[in-house]
């Protein structure tokens, strides 16, 4: 199903030329990640995969996903849990209305372990300050699960802050040539 | 079902008290709908009730869900479907990187029609900005679901735009008093 994943990757939302990426960095390269987390097919494989990680951890858990990418993967993930279940949002900013909140939407009690989604991680910084604010709310997490890493640093960054970087795809892998089917 | 998710949200998302809500306007309670739709049993209701729905709708359509609240209602529904689909996700501010966009993440091509989700109406201010977008980009949306309607006359804002407003919950059903039972 990766290999699967990665040709739909590839063939909806693998955009050359010049591009600008949130970082502010240039790249020679654009990961239209919308276009495959917007489309159910796609999302069916990325929870799919998803799942197959999340089996290796044996500890109780709840997962949060980041705005926006986070927000329809985490959504799906937990969809796809045998018993029902609830999830985490991570906001980027912290909206102040109705009640307070610290940039965390949904149900959760100090102590728990969080296992954080991410659609793409580049440099990583967008989930170092998820997990930020998830610690920051009593939450323990050491963990990102990510669909795809540009493989831009993001697992330096995690790991400075105790934090494993699980990538279901890899850019490279996105990159390597098709193999012919004869 | 209704009545399942009406006694839902009144459980874990009804709050009473003084709140100032996104619109600045001051109220007694506050539907805490992020309670809601990250709890997977409630948003397995929210998109069985919504597809209740959209059946009604005879003509080919594709599903839009305001960010934030509508990105796991859109989702959760477009992954209810029988057959894979894809869906739209309106932003509330464009963000320009990477590849140009009109604040709607997603495929689609103009002539398209849409129905748009979307988690609360109060003024109805939110979704008509929404399908002002949605319609700026060549698309045609005259429908939006919401999941709770507050009943503070969002049904006109949107009438004056020629959009009807389908609510799958009203704030009074929300507010009436749990029949005793025997």
């Amino acid at each position: 199903m990766r290999h699967q994943l990665i040709k739909h990757i590839r063939t909806t939302a693998f955009e050359q030329g010049d591009f600008t990426l949130a970082s502010g960095k240039k790249s020679t390269y654009y990961i239209n990640i919308k276009k495959v987390y917007t489309d159910t097919e796609a999302l069916n494989m990325i929870s799919a995969l998803i799942l197959q990680e999340l089996v290796k951890h044996q500890y109780d858990y709840k997962l949060a996903g980041i705005e926006l990418g986070g927000v329809p993967i985490v959504a799906a993930t937990a969809l796809a849990f045998e018993t029902n279940t609830s999830y985490l949002i991570v906001r980027k900013e912290t909206k102040e209305h109705g009640v307070e909140n610290l940039g965390i939407e949904g149900t959760f009690t100090k102590g728990e372990r969080v296992i954080l989604l991410e659609d793409v991680t580049t440099t990583g910084m967008s989930a170092v300050n998820a997990v930020i604010k998830l610690r920051g709310a009593g939450l323990i997490c050491n963990t990102v699960i990510s669909v795809v890493d540009r493989k831009d640093d993001a697992w330096l960054s995690l790991n400075r802050n105790n934090i494993t970087l699980i990538p279901i795809i890899t850019v490279d892998e996105l990159m390597e040539k098709e193999e012919v089917s004869i």
